[in-house]
Formats: C-alpha cells, sequence, structure tokens
C-alpha cells in the first residue's frame, strides 16, 4: 500500500474514525494536525493543495492522492477485510445506509453541538449558532431514538459482528455526553458503544 | 431479484436518484406515494413497518426488508454494473466520497432550500427555518463551487464515463433553479448536467 498520511483535527469525531478504522484494518498512518476552530484548513494552500472544500479529514494516498469525507476514506482503509462484507449484496447495502444515516443524522447533531460546547464554547458562540441548537439537539435525540430501535434487535448494526457502519457511527454516539446528551436515555446505544469497547473493536477518543 | 417497492414523494430528489438508478440498471420498481410535507411519513403505521426514522425515500425488497437512506439504495440496486467500479478501488473510494458529499452539502443545502420554497412556499415558512435560510444557502454555494473546480478538470466525477455518484449529484443540482440557485454561476457543473442528459445517463425532474 502507498504511504497514507491523514490530514486531520484531532478532536474531530470524523478523523477518529479514520484513526479507529486504519488501527483495525493494520494500516499505518501518519498524522498532520490542523486547527478547524482557528480555520487552519481554510488557507487558500490547503484548498488549493488539500482539498478544494476547505476541510478536515482529508486521506492523502501516496504523493498526489487526496480523499477528503470520512466515510470514503474509512471504506478505502478497510476494503478486502470483514469489516466491509462486499459480497453479501444486502449486508453491505445496509452497512452504507447506517454509514450515510450517520453523515446525515449523527455527525450534523451530536457533532456540531459538541463542536460548540467543547470547542467554540457557550459562551462564545455566534447568535446563528445559538439559534440552530434547537433544531439539531431534537434532530439528535429523535436520530438516537432510531438507533435505539434497530439495536433492540441486533447486536451490532449488521448482526452478530461488527462492520464498518459501528465504526463510524460509535465516533461521535460515545462522546454525545460532550453534547449534553445522555445515553442513559438510550440504553441499547449504550450498551452498544460499551459491547464495541469490550470487545475490543473501538477505543474512546481521549482529548 | 425480488421485488422493489419504492416509498416515495415523487417531489424529492432522493426519491428521484433511486428512480434514476433503477431506469439506468433495467429495474423494475412499483411505487407507493407519501407526502412528505403533510406529514404522511411521520403516522405510527409508517414508523412500525416502514422506517423508524419517518423518512422517504425506502427501498422495500421484498416482503420484509426496507432499506432507508437514498445512496445505499442505489448502490443497491447499481450493485454488479458500471455505475459502481468496485474493482477499481480508489475510483470506488472517490465515487462514495462524491456520494457522501451530495448527503452532507447537496441534499441539506439545494434539497432543503427547494423544498421550503417550492414545496412549503415563502409565505408559509417557520420563523425557524427562515433564520436558516442564509447558512443553507452560502453552503450551497460553496458546495457548487466545490463541484466546479473538480468538474473544471474531468468529464464526469469519476473520469470519462459516468459512475453512481453523477446520478446521485445530478438529482439535486439540476433542479438547483428551484433554490434560487443560478448554475450559471458554476459553468463547469451546468454543462455537466447538459451532459448527462444529452448523454442519455439522467433526465430532469418533471413535477
Amino acid at each position: 500500500m502507498q504511504e497514507l498520511v491523514l490530514h486531520e483535527d484531532p478532536f474531530s469525531g470524523n478523523c477518529y474514525k479514520i484513526r479507529l478504522t486504519a488501527s483495525l484494518v493494520g494500516a499505518n498512518i501518519s498524522t498532520v494536525s490542523y486547527n478547524l476552530a482557528a480555520g487552519e484548513t481554510r488557507t487558500a494552500r490547503f484548498c488549493s493543495t488539500i482539498d478544494a472544500n476547505g476541510r478536515v479529514p482529508v486521506l492523502q494516498i501516496g504523493s498526489e492522492t487526496f480523499l477528503p469525507e470520512s466515510n470514503a476514506a474509512c471504506y478505502y482503509l478497510a476494503t478486502g477485510t470483514s469489516l466491509v462484507p462486499e459480497h453479501d449484496r444486502l449486508r453491505h447495502a445496509n452497512m452504507l445506509r447506517w454509514m450515510f444515516f450517520e453523515q446525515s443524522f449523527i455527525e450534523p447533531t451530536i457533532g456540531t453541538l459538541r463542536f460548540w460546547y467543547k470547542r467554540i464554547g457557550k459562551h462564545d458562540m455566534r447568535e446563528e449558532d445559538i439559534a440552530m441548537v434547537p433544531n439539531r439537539r431534537k434532530l439528535a435525540e429523535d436520530s438516537l431514538e432510531t438507533m435505539n430501535i434497530h439495536l433492540g434487535g441486533t447486536k451490532f448494526f449488521g448482526g452478530e459482528t461488527p462492520d464498518l457502519a459501528d465504526v463510524v457511527l460509535f465516533a461521535y454516539t460515545h462522546v454525545a455526553e460532550d453534547a449534553e446528551l445522555d445515553l442513559n436515555c438510550w440504553m441499547n446505544v449504550k450498551a452498544w458503544c460499551q459491547r464495541l469497547m469490550d470487545e475490543k473493536y473501538c477505543s474512546p477518543l481521549h482529548i
């Protein structure tokens, strides 16, 4: 495999999921850190060389290939491993279903609230962001409820063993407390996070 | 293949992309329509039988399998066709990169603005939604710019021929005018939409 460099912000759950996946599949990655809150990914140099969208994570593969979007980077790393059930068409589609769910309903809710509360700080939030909190919080609660219902009937998201959906959903879900969401309200979700840690699939993010 | 039923709202770009994909791969699907704006996907019956998250599209496969998330449904339908370059690890990751980009940056911006303007109506929008318009509009413009830069160097998102990323990005992008975004500001994007139509990969959504 070509040399892998993760352009990341160590605080970000989107970046953390790539490090988790790399660790699970035994891929060596080096990292370059940026501070998202300080705008370090919005510079002209970053946008012209790393990613025009001005965001991290970006997985650099060799010297010339840059892959943005955390879940695409995780998929790239886990291709050919048991984390990607590519020969079971329905289970594979189910895995993607929960990966898209994560980017649509978990990252913009738990991830954003956590960023505002823990990185920006409640007293320094912009008025326009404060106005969005109730909406994001309601959507976070509804999304955790959707996960909780699903996990009432299955050990991991796709069945008896974890796949990539579990890894990417773990990244923000296990730090929901940082977004002032109490996982005791969603006991199946809480038990699933603990299971992933107990069975050594995922370790908690320490910042 | 088992019988396929698309639970959808015909206005929705997320639903349209599934019909486009089914048409491209020659899959027969029947449809059941719901009115999202009227809350028809939020009923207890819908949530307990079709999708706990209360949303469409959901692709029903046979009598017991329900697959939410539009891009996962498109992937399921296109598995094994040239729209999913599964044997080229990097191109496949690039395809997923743009599919996740679509759900993170195009659907919540162009898709939501279009829903508010064309379905709810500007005069009937909630105060809290009106407050979000500037943010969504700025993100839509930035995202179209990111696409425009990429399309400056390639005919389709992954190269000389379309893949699933083109199909799912087309769904909301070609109706950007409904969200009061003028594609003449992003000429590479406009030319790419036209190319997909000229080469008979995608037809426009008529509502």
